[in-house]
């Protein structure tokens, strides 16, 4: 553009010189070049990709989806492709929603739903995805503005609204349930909540609740260093008011008081792991491999990941969820069938089934009724592809080492032990 | 730049009709200020911000550190600000390494070494970072174009070549001795090795070992749901060679055995993690906070978040690590005593220290044998500041439990327990 724009100031000069009109009408017609959709876009983010219509597994540098596409090959997905069929909404685009984002649609969603009222400031740099120059911009079209750059296959709705407001709670709830644009569905697949405090994470909970829609909450300490992410589903886990915190703030705003004198630290490390954990359980839950984990924590400290299971309160505040409660405890029977006739299905397909299926590797699985078996396995693994050498000596080479445990030891920790069992049975 | 230019075709609409020669001066300038070098710079990045000399922790929307300045004031970090004083350099800027640069940029890390022979395609757009107008250049140079434009206050130094080749590696070894641009320190402070083979992480391992160099290890599995992360001492942990992979290429390039029909899949959530784990991890180490972890495996089918220790091997193959390990072996005894002294200094402060000192937020730190503990403790709970409430009844209004335990049930424990202590002292 700079080239273009250069041109165009000599131009200027010469046509102060002849002020001739049709060198005015040149001009008009170089500058609506410089401001089409296209060009704009070119500007801004280089020489985008073109969308695609299909994913293709092609294993070439030029196929953006070969490496997802792979996942299917491996085993992991049964069919990774129907992620385009998805609609995922993320609540808060800050350090966690924002990188959530980012994942989603360079994993090739369908579409994805983004609100957040705040504008990009120079304090979020420290957080992953905004940029510098997106400083003063709505967050939500900074983020379609990068998004679409990456990703032009994904629909990208923005939404630049305070979902804590009464206007703006309905249109939050209005586009949960609203058609997607290309029609292919109704509402959302998933909600993902990642706001910064407790009003707004109490707004998503109310609209999930009331609409029976499955959502994960995720969250970052203010010191920076620990978080956690949560699967909700309304009726069956505990909802966000089941168990709420000790102390939450009222009369006043919430943020004027997490503001007053103390700034909350933040780092890219943890938010960026959030994120990732937040997307990952996302892509379990949609694409269903794994295990959907209910409740995962994150202390990096001590890099520990505490996990956990919430029931539904029955004596929960909010009456959208005890109404959920209901419905799920009224649904049981139906459930127990089906989950009945699935068991019975997979044991019949079962029994028909071989031992193992012929596969382009050659690996076979064998029958544990089978004696032979580790003997089989050791020549099998003896015949290395060409190309492959063993590092260490083979397990044939190796004694299993004899325990040096001395059988004294093992009577003085009964003995010991039987003074303890003498000692309670007395007392 | 829209917007200027739309008002721009206004303009020569408006001029075609007067031939103002002072409009078309107007205009001059205004074009002239969208080629001007800051606004060159703010048209490929936006508007980039400038450098910052020192690291505030002012609060304030403008101060791109003053969340990261806020772990020194909640006690995470003792200080932030020694963060620009640390190299670090980057070997393979790939899924996992391109996000550590970004994470480390994003924090201010004062010098950053990149290290990668290869170029982005579109095949890369799976995971974070690189962009589709990135295609074809060097990694080095597309990592060091968006880095520059996010954290100018950065040094970045790109190094586009193959460590494993003899010429790279001397360039490689050479660039991890030298002194850095600005002067202020030798060497780096820690390498982190992202890359995808074996061969190359050898590499790594030979320079570390050679160096007496800390570095950190990261990996993720070919069918992308795992990865780890681990911290290599030289002399002090298990160097890469000690506990080798049990089949490893030979004579043939491990890149052609791994394309060979079969792609790898890859995740940005798996890799974001990984990132995320190992920059944590090497935030901790530098700035001297939390726990350093030796190992940490991430399991992403089950949640799961494998942590070991691993030993040096004094068989292992590598000669440089078998002598770091003889000189770590020398100088226990300097390190012992070290320790005793450090010790000792920390005791006799404690003596001196007052159970707790005064602080802003009057919280009070009570001594152990003080017996009215609880009672002081609810009596200041009690009184919350201005704006917080309960959300749920206090402590006082709940009564204990009575565990529900028959002392019948404890004599049937006790009776199985000796049953079983008889029959192992009989055998």
């Amino acid at each position: 553009m700079e080239e273009e724009l250069r041109a165009l100031l000599r131009d200027l000069d010469a046509l102060k010189q002849s002020a001739d009109p049709t060198a005015i009408d040149r001009m008009r017609e170089r500058v609506a070049g410089m401001v089409s959709p296209a060009a704009a876009a070119a500007a801004a983010v280089g020489a985008a990709r073109s969308k695609i219509k299909d994913m293709s597994a092609e294993v070439v540098d030029s196929n953006p989806y070969s490496r997802l596409m792979a996942l299917q090959r491996m085993g992991i997905v049964d069919n990774y492709e129907r992620i385009r069929d998805y609609s995922v909404a993320i609540v808060g685009i800050g350090g966690v929603g924002s990188v959530a984002a980012e994942m989603l649609t360079r994993c090739g969603i369908g579409r994805l739903l983004l609100y957040d009222y705040d504008t990009v400031e120079l304090a979020n740099m420290n957080r992953l995805f905004f940029r510098p120059d997106q400083v003063g911009m709505t967050k939500t079209d900074a983020a379609v503005q990068t998004l679409s750059g990456i990703n032009p296959d994904v629909v990208l709705e923005s939404y630049s609204l305070n979902i804590t407001t009464v206007k703006g709670f309905e249109t939050f709830l209005g586009s949960l349930k609203a058609k997607s644009a290309h029609g292919c569905n109704t509402g959302v697949d998933l909600v993902l909540s990642c706001v910064d405090n407790y009003e707004a994470r109490m707004v998503v909970n109310q609209a999930c609740n009331e609409l029976g829609q499955t959502w994960m909450e995720s969250g970052v300490s203010e010191d920076a260093v620990s978080g956690h992410i949560q699967l909700l589903v309304p009726g069956e886990t505990a909802c966000f008011a089941c168990a709420p915190p000790l102390v939450v703030a009222s009369g006043v705003d919430e943020r004027t008081l997490k503001r007053e004198g103390v700034c909350a630290a933040s780092l890219p490390t943890t938010m960026g792991v959030v994120a990732g954990l937040l997307i990952q359980n996302a892509l379990k839950y949609l694409l269903k491999f794994g295990q959907v984990s209910p409740y995962l924590g994150y202390n990096s400290l001590k890099d520990y990941f505490p996990t956990m299971e919430m029931k539904p309160n029955p004596q929960c505040s909010n009456p959208a969820c005890v109404q959920r409660q209901k419905e799920y405890m009224q649904s049981k029977p139906a459930r127990d069938a089906a989950a009945k006739a699935k068991m019975e299905a997979e044991a019949s397909a079962a029994d028909e089934c071989p031992v193992h299926v012929d596969n382009e590797w050659n690996i076979s699985v064998l029958d544990d009724s089978d004696t032979a078996t580790s003997s089989i396995l050791s020549t099998a693994a003896d015949s290395l592809p060409e190309g492959l050498v063993r590092e260490l000596p083979t397990a044939d080479s190796y004694q299993e080492p004899i325990a040096p445990v001395t059988s004294g030891a093992i009577d003085d920790d009964l003995e010991e032990l039987q003074r303890q069992l003498d000692a309670l049975n007395s007392s």
